[in-house]
């Protein structure tokens, strides 16, 4: 694996990682707060699709960090998505 | 260029297109409702960051779809942030 690989895998796997976790805070505050009234459903189903052609992205070009990220997102919008049907 | 690379550069731009366009309807919404209680500011905050890196890495490996996609969603983002402090 070159330098330029491992420095790319690098800022990939940081990136995803916070993009990742990004996802946390806003799915903890609405299991807190049980509303999700502002939350726009539209949002978040395109996410999920857009995510989902992300991870494909990611398979196509064999890059692991978007794989990972991308996979790991997917499950956060599902729970996200679930909530804002169940609060409203 | 390859035939798998236009394909992977499609895909990519589709799911560039879908991703950046998600955050379109919550912007929206947020002007028109003029609330954001249940948007989550940490959410915004590390998305930025998170997607601000996710530019740095398709600078790095050279790939348009990632560097469109995430130079158009940080300035949504960034109306996203701006509108949550504002509005609350």
């Amino acid at each position: 694996m070159e330098f330029s690989t491992t420095l790319n895998n690098f800022v990939g796997i940081i990136a995803g990682i916070i993009t990742t976790s990004a996802l946390i805070p806003q799915a903890l505050k609405i299991y807190k707060t049980k509303s999700a009234k502002d939350i726009s459903l539209s949002m978040f189903i395109f996410l999920a699709v857009g995510i989902a052609l992300w991870l494909l992205y990611g398979i196509l070009i064999k890059e692991i960090p978007v794989i990972l990220a991308n996979s790991v997102s997917l499950v956060i919008i599902f729970s996200i998505i679930f909530m804002k049907l169940r609060y409203g």
